[in-house]
Order: C-alpha cells, then sequence, then structure tokens
C-alpha cells in the first residue's frame, strides 16, 4: 500500500514527494514546524492530504492556537487544511481526533471511488492531470481512487497522465501509483490532451480538487481549466472527485477562492515567469462532483451539502 | 542580429538549438547527409529554418534526387521542407536558387510581420507558443517577426512565453530572442494560458505554423489547438502568422496533415509516454493568417493564394 503519510511513536512520518519516483524517504516531523515545512515545500501535498498532515501537526502542539496560525498560512488554495485545523481545534483529544480525520477520510475515498467507478464503461480511456491518488489523500484517492476502483470493475483500459509542469506531480507520481497498482497509462504533455480529444482517444477526464466554491466552481492544479474547456467542445464527461471537507461552503463562487501564486523559478530558473498553481473551472464545465456522500450534478447548489463541519447531512 | 543559417566557405554552418541558451554552437555541415541530420535531431528547427536549411542541403549535392529524397524523408508535418527541395530541384543553378530563397523568405517575414504589427494595439499583452522567431525562420520571424515589429511600433507591452513542452523552444529560445531585442516577457507552463485569459490578461495570440491546409486549418507545436480553443471561449484574437510557402493547397484539411509523432523519451524518459509534435487548429478558430502577401480572414479558400511555386499570385 502507498502512503503519504504515517503517525508512529510520537512523531509524524511524510514521505517526501519531491524524491519521488527515484528515492522514497521518510522524514520525521516531531512539531508543528516540521509538519508546517513539508507542507510549504511539497514534501507533502494534495488536499486531502495536507488537511490530514496538518491535523497530525496541531495534534503535536502545545500552544494550539499559534501552530493552528502557522500551519494555516502554509498554503491558502486548498480548504481541507483550514477545515481540518478547524476539527482538530474544536476536540478535546486533538490527536485522537486527527487519527479519526485519517480513517474517515480513508473510508470515505473508497466510498467516493465506488460511486465514481460506476460512472465508467468497460473499455474507457480516461485522462487525469496532476495527482489525487494515495498520495494526494488519507491513502487510497479521489481522482486516482475512482480510477482505481473502475479498474478494479474492469471498467479502464487505460490512463493519460498529464505530466502536470512545472513540477511533474503526473509523471512523477501519478505514473508511480498507476505502475505499482498494474494499471495501463502513457504520460503526455499537459498540452496534448487537445489533440488526444480531438482523435477521439478520450472517454473521461477525472480530476481532484483543493477547493469546491459553493456555485461548483472548481480550484485544482493549474491546466484544469483547459481540460474542462476541451472536454466540453468534444463531448468528453469532465468529472471532479473529491472529498465534502473540499467543498467550502463559505466560498460562493470560484471568483472568491485564493489562488497560490509560486516561485517563478520553478517554472523557468532564473528568467521572469509567471507561476499560478491553481485555476479555476467554472461550475458550468463540470458533468459531476464525485463524493462520499454520492454523485452531484448541475446545477451545483453546495451550500446545501455539507454541514459547516464538512460531514455528509444525515439522510432525511 | 540572430540567425539560424549562414550559408560560407561552401558549407551550411548550423546554430545548435539543442544547446541554446546555454551555449552558441556553430555545427558545419559539408554534405546532404549532415543537413539532414540536423534537421532530423532538432538542431535547426521551425518550418522556414528547415525549408532554407533543406535548400542549402540539396545544393551540395552530388547525386540531387537521392539528396532530395533524404531531405525529404527527415520531417513530415512542415511543408516548407518539400516546398524547398521543389524549388530548388527545378532551379538551373541549385546554390543560387537556395540562396534567393533565403533572401525572399527573410523579405517575406519582414513585409508579414509589419502588416501583422498594424493588427496590434497599443498596451497589448501577447501570448506566444513554442518558438516562430529569426531562430525559426529566415531570420527575422514570422509569429516572433509580428511580436518584434508591433514592439517597434509602440504596440506591444509584453510578451506571455509558453514554455512549450517537451523541448522548451519557449522557455529555450523565444525567451532568448526576447531579451536580446529588450521586449518585456514571462515565461508561463503552457497550461496557464487558460488562467491568464481568464482573468484579462492576454490581448492577442500569435503563433507560427507548420503547414496550413486549402480551407484554413493549422498544424502547428502540440498545445497551439487548446490556445486557440481558449482564446475563442475568451474572446482573444487567434492570428497564425506564416510565409506563403507553409500553405499547402494539395493538402485540403487538417485531417490530411501528416502528424510526427516523435521518441516518447523526450517527455518522460523511461515511461510509456505518447509524444505528438505537432496539433491542428480548425480554420474556424483562426482570426486571420498573416502572409507577406496581405492578411487572410474567414473563411479561408488558400488554394486560390497561391501557385503551386508557393509565391503569391500576380495582383490583377
Amino acid at each position: 500500500m502507498i502512503e503519504a503519510l504515517r503517525f508512529e511513536d510520537g512523531a509524524l512520518l511524510v514521505l517526501d514527494q519531491r524524491a519521488l519516483p527515484a528515492e522514497e524517504t521518510w522524514l520525521r516531523c516531531g512539531t508543528p514546524a516540521d509538519v508546517a515545512d513539508c507542507i510549504r515545500t511539497l514534501a507533502v501535498r494534495g488536499a486531502p492530504a495536507i488537511g490530514i498532515a496538518a491535523a497530525y501537526g496541531l495534534a503535536l502542539a502545545d500552544d494550539r492556537p499559534a501552530a493552528a496560525e502557522l500551519l494555516r498560512a502554509t498554503r491558502p488554495t486548498a480548504v481541507n487544511l483550514a477545515w481540518a485545523l478547524d476539527q482538530v481545534l474544536a476536540a478535546p483529544d486533538p490527536l485522537a481526533r486527527a487519527r479519526e480525520l485519517h480513517a474517515e477520510q480513508a473510508q470515505g475515498d473508497r466510498r467516493l471511488s465506488a460511486l465514481g467507478a460506476e460512472l465508467f464503461a468497460e473499455g474507457d480511456r480516461a485522462l487525469t492531470h496532476c495527482n489525487a491518488g494515495a498520495l494526494a489523500t488519507a491513502g487510497y484517492g479521489t481522482a486516482g481512487g475512482v480510477l482505481r476502483a473502475a479498474w478494479e470493475r474492469g471498467r479502464l483500459a487505460q490512463v493519460w497522465v498529464d505530466e502536470t509542469r512545472p513540477l511533474l506531480q503526473g509523471a512523477r507520481i501519478t505514473s508511480y501509483e498507476l505502475e505499482r497498482l498494474g494499471i495501463p497509462y502513457r504520460v503526455i504533455t499537459d498540452s496534448s490532451a487537445g489533440t488526444l480529444m480531438a482523435r477521439g482517444l478520450v472517454d473521461r477526464v477525472v480530476v481532484g480538487a483543493d477547493r469546491i466554491a459553493a456555485n461548483g466552481d472548481v480550484a485544482n492544479k493549474v491546466g484544469t481549466y483547459p481540460l474542462a474547456v476541451l472536454a466540453a467542445r468534444h463531448g468528453v464527461p469532465f468529472y471532479v472527485a473529491a472529498p465534502l471537507s473540499t467543498i467550502d461552503p463559505d466560498t460562493p463562487d470560484g471568483a472568491a477562492i485564493p489562488i497560490e501564486e509560486r516561485d517563478s523559478d520553478e517554472v523557468a530558473d532564473g528568467l521572469p515567469a509567471l507561476n499560478f498553481a491553481f485555476d479555476v473551472t467554472p461550475a458550468e464545465l463540470v458533468t459531476a462532483i464525485v463524493t462520499e456522500a454520492g454523485v452531484l450534478e448541475p446545477p451545483y447548489s453546495l451550500r446545501d451539502e455539507v454541514h459547516t463541519s464538512g460531514r455528509p447531512r444525515t439522510a432525511d
């Protein structure tokens, strides 16, 4: 089993994803500051995974309000981070709550993956962007989990993996996961998706999310929005797979989502560059949002889909 | 002046673009086979430049039909290559014709660049993909020439440079040219263009072409088609700048253009990958085609725009 995080002997162990796939190195985090460093430098990445990492980081704190502030400031776009911190802050036993969140999210991912797999048909070739697999999450995956579940049910023939510049999470991490799962894949440059769709080689697009606004607008790794525009043009279903904790009922729409701008050297070392890490896909281009509580379809009105806690409503 | 090619002392000198911007190395080609190697391995690239290189290569041949066959087989998509070879094959003095083609194309590029610049307005921020500047052409540029001419006329504020994976012709070559011309630019990942357009940061897109079909469909570096789709969605004019020699009246539409598939290791070394080097942008998405004979607008019927020689018709 591939996993991004383990809590052992009073410390959070983080698999250093910057070094994958060449090296599998575990970093030991004994303090909130250690965890904050891992999140800021992308040793751990993926909205659900950084939420869980932050929860454990907060559980390691002596001064919890200060630690929460430190961790909250590491990355602005993924709402799971703030959500997980709020969960742990409100809990009587922080470490127990962090462990519980970890387990709940793992269970939720399996459930949403099973629901997402039902949308697939035998022989499908799916395209994904960045990494939303086991390493981006609690250990199973959101978009990657849907692909895995579809594969296990005989409903997936092949995955097209966007390499995902500038940090190549697709070529480095998604390919590594798919290789270990035995799922056939081919890596492509991000700008090849258009010609593959035009040639009829893509049956579905499935991606994760860093934050979903109440109206269904989706922030995800930069390059997601062009995929959605191309998918709409070619009649290819475009799915977003994400836990309810990724939905932010307090963000009305995509324009209100803070988009992280990262160091220009990630793009072109030493040259003038602009490096938005995420983009926003308008809800109108999203065929379905796959969550652990069900598959949502437009028109999206997600304020009603989540408690402020981010957990599913009890069925009426 | 930046140039890709020089003919001196009975040999073609090729600036090795694979090593740019780190090193400026000139390769000496004394035979058609040397030139074919330079084209095949991308030491020289860009549709107009490989046409001129091939013309000189043929002029170096003892056995011209055999050399033409060798050179013609190097790369399939750019039609300038076949066109230039045919021009030299038909000429009584091959070297004189090669030199003449070189000079004609340089003159044509200046003319199309001046025409293209007229489409710009003060303060424009233009986005370009790959490299269609001096190094891709006879020495001035097509899309890059339009940007240069717009800058000289005070009609360009800044260029967004798509890095252009997998071989980074944007980040390596276009940035190198713009730096030397003193034109402000910023490099972006190819998948960032969508969010820049959505934010209103792009006023025009201008790209080159490797082959333009009779109906106006355009083959260019992979990633061009997504840009055109996004530009249409955001109401951003999308211009193709290319000499008439890039128009192939014998190719009815984009589906008939052979698209080169290159080594998968260019994308992801050692992993399964798919590497189409070009894509096709349908004519409906092209706001204008800027040629040395004028600015063409839809509906395109380009069979009438060129002689079989690829030269402009004489005005009636």
